[in-house]
């Protein structure tokens, strides 16, 4: 079991290299100097492998469901192409939130901009791993009817992104600490555009265009997906900032930081929302604090107002509000043509069941 | 004819209004925290607006030329849109550009970046404004058949530029000379990528697109466009550099800074190229050095290698190079439909003559 995980790992993994080659190809082409495309390649190498690559492979996944098959050697290179879609995004992400954050390692190494020599050149490299995308799919996928969707969602959830990444930057600066600015609606709001549309309903888009799913005018399967996938994300965003506060360090892979460095977590805003005037002042006077008391302090108002309780309850509704809306998804394809590809709630099913009580 | 002219830029003005207002719309419709528009329109207010606009308004007249008539106001505002895109696109690069510099102001106010509260979030703005390009054409070019062609150039040009940033950043820190990394053919190479394309070639394409000129598998009238196009932004980027050179600054509106600033100029790579080792050395003792008697030593040198007179043979070679290429467009349409648009000497030529002979 593990190793069939571990295979099918290295085989999304033997993609990059492939997309990578091709990438470095272009600038060779054009006769860029060789130092810019050394560099171009320490960029691309640094930034987009290494992480868990969930969001990536989940879009071979779905494709794999959605045919009902397994893939031939075409489908399976297109369907990971638009994987690494997905992981070069983050990576434009990630590299960006660790220059906003003053962040000092990600994925075990440092920083891209903390490298020797690196710094702010930093933001051109995340524009380059941005338009590394486009200049994939254009090569791939010219020609597919589709090729127009793929654009408009890598698009559309780029920009939501943006606006997520926006609203938290402004609600929870590192050093400006005003929990008046929290609120669990805020948090919605930020989870849902920060998180959920590029990790959950991203990768499920792409793998249906993919597919050949169209779009309708009644009952939109995208819209569909996009009922559920939302909802999922903000679940898993949720429990992400609940495990950053309860999970243990040695089964979570790293030390939670939340609280020092004032992120608008559900947790904080869960106390904020039944806070007695008295907890709010332990509230405003330690959450944010660079002190390990301060945290100590905020823990244990955590624990006070029984958050691991809360959390508990939030994630059996959360369960089985997804569960719901799975279920709204046609079991028989009543209209659908022979040979067409279907919506199926496996698809969201396995998200759901990845999800569903993890500890890390 | 001022009058005229200013007119001209006061309509095209007037356009924006209305696409920050359905940027902001979008915000609002998605139920976004009052700070968060707010931010978001100052930073669309302070970036994008305040400059030349001569990107974006010769879009405007390239439909014109080809047209061939007055535009109707749904033209019009088609036209000016997609000449703002190109404007957006321009913020996008300058916001980073001038954090990537360290610059200080820009169009007579302080950069962003350096605006109270801003600093680093001006990276999740910079990426705004790319994402409201790709909203914005969805919204008015989505039903256009060529719609995926815009999204294409834009795509295009912006990973060229990219990459034409790239060179410039490795070849010419600011933070270290090494004059042994410049060549004119380095600094060809990053005048075309990081300017011309995006600059010159990026408004021609999309007026054309909007037009309805088709591509074609022989005598592309995108690829001829292009080919005429790289060589005028290169000519207007090496006359650039020797304006920062040569121009008196009262005439030039601002003080040249790319000999003290180590930038990767036209001027020191034509004196790099025919140095003697003597005079080689002064350029590398005194290039890209932060005193004002070591940039004149510099240009006590480009005078000494009669810059100002390779300048106006390369400029005369220049024009009658393009002009050549701009005569290479079939002047009669032989093989075009009745009502089919063409594409017409008269807009390149009207590049050509506002860049020729230029004082500023």
């Amino acid at each position: 079991m593990a190793d069939a995980k571990a295979q099918k790992r290295q085989k999304f993994e033997s993609v990059f290299p492939v997309l990578r080659d091709e990438l470095l190809g272009y600038l060779k082409q054009e006769g860029m100097p060789d130092d810019a495309i050394t560099w171009f390649q320490r960029n691309l190498d640094y930034n987009v492998t290494g992480g868990k690559l969930n969001r990536g492979m989940s879009v071979v996944d779905s494709v794999e469901i959605l045919k009902g098959r397994k893939l031939t050697d075409d489908e399976y290179f297109k369907a990971a192409l638009l994987g690494w879609g997905v992981e070069f995004l983050q990576a434009y992400y990630l590299v960006s939130d660790d220059m906003m954050d003053q962040s000092i390692t990600r994925r075990g190494q440092p920083c891209w901009y903390r490298v020797e020599g690196v710094n702010l050149l930093a933001i051109n490299d995340a524009y380059l791993l941005e338009g590394s995308i486009y200049y994939l799919l254009k090569k791939h996928f010219r020609s597919e009817p589709y090729y127009v969707y793929l654009l408009d969602v890598f698009h559309d959830t780029t920009f939501q992104t943006d606006i997520g990444q926006l609203i938290d930057l402004i609600t929870a600066p590192e050093d400006n600490v005003d929990l008046s600015k929290f609120s669990l609606a805020k948090h919605q709001k930020i989870v849902i555009f920060k998180t959920a549309y590029y990790s959950f309903y991203l990768p499920v888009a792409l793998a249906m265009y993919m597919c050949g799913i169209p779009h309708s005018s009644t009952n939109d399967p995208y819209e569909l997906a996009q009922k559920i996938l939302v909802p999922l994300g903000e679940y898993f965003q949720v429990q992400d900032d609940f495990l950053d506060f309860a999970a243990p360090p040695e089964v979570l892979g790293k030390v939670g930081t939340d609280i020092i460095d004032n992120k608008c977590s559900w947790c904080v805003n869960t106390a904020l929302a039944i806070a007695t005037p008295a907890q709010r002042k332990v509230l405003d006077e330690n959450y944010g604090v660079k002190d390990k008391a301060a945290e100590a302090r905020v823990k244990a108002l955590y624990e006070e107002i029984g958050i691991r309780k809360r959390y508990a309850e939030y994630e059996e509704g959360a369960y089985e509000r997804i569960i719901g809306l799975i279920e709204t998804i046609p079991t028989e394809g009543a209209d659908v043509g022979a040979g067409d590809v279907e919506l199926k709630r496996e698809v969201f099913k396995v998200f759901l069941d990845k999800i569903y009580k993890r500890q890390k």
